[in-house]
């Protein structure tokens, strides 16, 4: 292998030189490359599944879990699913050149504010192959380059896939240095390309809190991460009790494993009485562990004993916390410590309190009388996203393709000068 | 004085504790307290001169230069412009609560994106105490907490001013808490700001790239910074000469020192002949110094030699440098490669030349026919600005209020579960 190093700042100049032709094609050009992509990676199944064999076989040696080899695994239906998806985004409108406002001004100025690409994207990521995929084709509708550099339990399925999808770009308008890979499962890879601010614009990471701290601990180039998820439901004691109990179980029980799904159930003390015992057996019934505070095991004496730790737990499993409170100010306060500004509920018939709710709690998805498992790009109609931006700034929630780009004011004159 | 760390830790905490409350207020509770700042700006005259005299006696010790000392000097008028400043802002729309869009799902759920504050802004400049007024109180309308870290020189000036401020706010709904100022000029102040991710939200930088580069260099906090500005205009051999020796002579000589000025002039090699010595004319009489390209000095004797280091500098004085080239796409390479991507203008009567400059120069304000000048939020209409933002993501040139503004998503259901 090459010194890694020059490896990676040759393929962040390669990218940085490509990101000036992919500005400025056109949707009909990048919409072709997208569906040579998708016939591709149909066309090459056999190449696609042989490494993936390769890390399955890695997978079985190192002792991973079933769980994990099953996300790991690809198969003709699978491979199909990807392919799809580039289809699907190939479909939806290109949000470059977009210009949402125009105005003129009293000198007769006028300017508008029209999106552009953003340029280079590193894409860090531990996640199943399918993630290189969508990754390589949102970036490339939203006129990006991506570099994209995934996990070592994946190396060669994502090698042979990235491979396929340059490969595809050739027979395009679309620069095959569009789609970048670092194949090498090396740290140091992923500490040259922090470096490279020159380069790349923006470094974008799915994966756990140890790889978010590390990037951004060694970077100046702008990050957008999905850090923690604690999501959290309030019953208030004004809640239609059969639809707390439906959306409650949906939330926490539907898909455990995932971002958007509940962790921390907050009931109101009136509420606790008939509520708890009710929804315990719901619960029950789904195979889901309770850990309350010492009043939800007055209602759930089976319930196990919350402490400190439950209340901060992401547990992505079939357990949940409970916790009564006096009021929603005190549920205000549980969810202002804990949670992580993802996705926060409440159930309630009092318009008030939904006003109240929706105003007062920080977090990218708010609802009211409604699951939190809709905190998804394609549930809020906007399309596939690239990942959960759990931070403030430019993307908070899903990132999709108008996340996936910057603007710039364009200005038409007649000889305006500034007096 | 108390322990730096302890206390920049201290203030930060408040500020997290005052970002909830600011975060649910209203609008006329907001304006409310920008009219009384700037009633006890004027109220408080003598005070701040007082202290002004301080930075001012400070400054002559130190040497600096009439024009720095003249920046830092304040009067009555300029006092008065402050609290004018705040009054404007105050009539502004209130950013926060808007909703541009809302939209209904196949399964009934209304999701709309509504604007928020980012929470807590820490802001470091280096600037004219009148910066300090300006970013408390744009901060205050889009709902953030701001912690103010000026420059030493100004040191006495904006403490006077934070205090004032902070007193204001006393007598209105808004926590004093809200505007927070760093007291002292030692950087272990800075350092300590830039290492609290869990208080402060967002990073804005005004000052020279020395500044930049320590901030974005020790800090996981995202950053929007002011970095260097080199604005390019090229003159296209259709160009309209009148208008573009009237363009040009304004972008780089109605104020010099300022980042959106006119650096570099590009023109076409069948304008140069008859364009270059009637600008060089202008030039002249407002006593611009010209540095040119070896072409540039055939059509223009008198002009220096232009250097490489001409083309990568930001002189924000009255020079200028020249450059002839072959076709527009060389000047694209020239400003692909030497631009800060601020403000990029093409002077033309072409009508493909116009759209394809439009489209391919990367920069945050593209001008077709006018001046660079206006790359300005006032300009735009946009209303004040916290500064100007060099990067691609989030706030791209002018940071206005909007854009001291982040989203969450609020959904209404009626129980909607994922299926």
């Amino acid at each position: 292998m090459m010194d890694i190093e020059s490896e990676v700042k040759r393929i962040a100049e390669d990218a940085r030189k490509a990101s000036r032709k992919m500005a400025v094609l056109s949707s009909a050009e990048k919409d072709a490359a997208l569906n040579n992509m998708a016939r591709e990676l149909t066309a090459n199944e056999q190449v696609i599944l042989e490494a993936n064999r390769k890390d399955l076989s890695a997978a079985g040696e190192k002792g991973l879990s079933s769980a994990m080899i099953d996300r790991l695994a690809l198969n003709t239906d699978r491979i199909e699913g990807m392919a799809q998806g580039l289809r699907e985004v190939a479909a939806l409108p290109d949000p470059v050149g977009d210009v949402p406002r125009m105005w003129k001004r009293p000198n007769g100025l006028r300017i508008g504010r029209m999106r552009v690409p953003i340029g280079v994207i590193g894409f860090i990521y531990e996640s199943r192959p399918n993630v290189t995929v969508d990754a390589a084709g949102l970036c490339l509708k939203a006129g990006n380059v991506v570099i994209l550099r995934g996990g070592s339990e994946a190396i060669n399925s994502n090698t042979a896939l990235a491979e396929i999808l340059k490969k595809a770009c050739v027979a395009s308008e679309v620069p095959e240095e569009s789609v970048q890979f670092i194949n090498t499962t090396d740290r140091a890879a992923v500490m040259e390309m922090l470096k490279l601010d020159d380069q790349i614009d923006l470094i974008v990471t799915r994966g756990g809190p140890e790889l978010v701290r590390i990037v951004t601990d060694n970077t100046r180039i702008p990050v957008i991460s999905h850090d923690k998820c604690l999501c959290h439901i309030y019953v208030a004691e004004d809640a239609d009790r059969a639809l707390a109990r439906k959306v409650v179980l949906n939330a926490k029980a539907q898909r455990p494993g995932v971002c958007n799904a509940l962790e921390t159930l907050l009931v109101h003390k009136t509420a606790a009485p008939d509520f708890l015992p009710e929804m315990a057996s719901d619960f029950k019934s789904a195979g889901v562990e309770m850990r309350g505070c010492p009043l939800t095991r007055e209602f759930i004496p089976d319930a196990g004993e919350a402490s400190e730790e439950d209340w901060n737990s992401e547990y992505l499993d079939l357990i949940i916390s409970i916790k009564v409170v006096e009021d929603m100010e005190e549920a205000y306060q549980h969810i202002d410590r804990y949670s992580s500004g993802l996705s926060e509920a409440i159930i309630t018939t009092d318009y008030d309190k939904a006003m109240d709710f929706l105003n007062k709690v920080d977090s990218a998805a708010v609802y009211v009388n409604a699951s939190t498992r809709f905190t998804d790009g394609g549930e809020f109609g906007l399309g596939a996203e690239l990942g959960i931006g759990t931070g403030k700034l430019h993307a908070r929630g899903p990132m999709g393709l108008e996340e996936l780009t910057s603007y710039k004011y364009i200005i038409f004159g007649q000889g305006q000068i500034r007096e």
